[in-house]
């Protein structure tokens, strides 16, 4: 019941003749033609939101690194595979709000490897890796001329809450959702999440529910803030 | 009707009484509880193998990487997520013949940090990630007492045959199956492959034709070379 009423809440129109930009999944970073970094994200809360916002009638664009979901209704995808590329089709979408579900590599190889690495040396020779940062897709956004309100995320697996404030100011956000990725009854790749809103004058839990459910709530919370 | 026939051949039985341990897909190496390394295999090889040698009648176990197939029928599957735990599972499996299909990752991080690592320094700060070398599956297996027939998989980027051939002879393998995975026609995460068979003695191109297909033709012959 409270799922119909709220889906009806949303076909009425909260977010109507907004643009809405919406990143999600994990981003790929290559070390050589084969290998690669990634992450455990399965895409599922941002493209449970990217719906909720097309159901709020949004014109949403979701620009997704590489999952194994379908798009959402009414929802224009943008495959990405890198953090670079994911930044690229960023700045090239006008958003009036702008939410950072993708769970961007903060590191990448600092050189790809055109062919495939051999091993190298005896059994118990190590290597390394050298790594360098990602330009930072949110912050890049929120610091540009026309600055969306901005919605983060914050994938942590202890002091979430002390990280995602900091995540706010820093990166000047107008909304943080904290995520504790180290439980396994929610989070990256569960059906289910709970997660804590938190702004700069507030902070709030919400009980683990679908994410689908969890999206609904949080677009009514975004259009609010939003006003 | 080639396939028909193929199909006919193997109900025959040519590997009927034996056991069949096959590895497939990728190796996950986690750097932290979110953040791992890996590669394209999709492991369609391995399961085409698998899905062949148990309609030739051999009791199949296929060890397999993380991957988005279902197991095929009559086909014990067994799943891993790292190397370490691939050699494990590959240990505890008596084998009359074990085709190495999966892309198994050569190095780890040295050490799994416990949470989530976070950004260090300036935007232009690099890092290093220390990677060890894994162990190797199918050379352990080859050298133990009770060697079964081996197939090893090559999958390289250049110098594919003079590679499969080195590794053949290195690792005491009795074929290796080399793949060219520079090629986006066929290889990694396409349903198509072409390779090159290798032993001791002898070296064949076999054309690009369907993974299955392809799995049909390796284990006739590879039911040949074991008698």
């Amino acid at each position: 019941a409270l799922a119909t009423q709220l889906s009806e809440c949303f076909s009425s129109g909260l977010l109507s003749g907004l643009d809405v930009v919406i990143t999600a999944g994990p981003t790929r970073e290559a070390i050589d033609p084969v290998r690669y970094i990634s992450n455990h994200s399965s895409g599922k809360m941002g493209y449970a939101l990217a719906q909720a916002c097309a159901e709020a009638g949004a014109r949403t664009r979701l620009i997704s690194g590489p999952t194994r979901l379908s798009c959402p209704a009414n929802v224009e995808r943008i495959d990405v595979v890198s953090a670079q590329d994911m930044l690229e089709a960023a700045l090239a979408c006008k958003a009036d709000i702008f939410i950072g579900a993708a769970a961007v590599a903060d590191y990448r190889p600092e050189t790809i490897a055109a062919q495939k690495i051999k091993k190298q040396g005896s059994d118990s020779a190590s290597t390394t890796l050298t790594l360098v940062q990602n330009p930072d897709i949110i912050a890049t956004i929120a610091a540009g001329t026309h600055k969306p309100f901005m919605v983060g995320f914050a994938a942590e697996t202890e002091n979430i809450v002390d990280y995602a404030r900091n995540k706010l100011i820093k990166k000047r956000l107008d909304l943080v959702i904290a995520n504790d990725v180290s439980r396994h009854d929610i989070g990256f790749n569960s059906d289910d999440n709970a997660v804590t809103l938190i702004s700069a004058a507030s902070e709030e839990y919400l009980e683990p529910r679908s994410k689908y459910q969890l999206a609904l709530e949080l677009v009514r919370r975004i259009a609010i803030a939003y006003r």
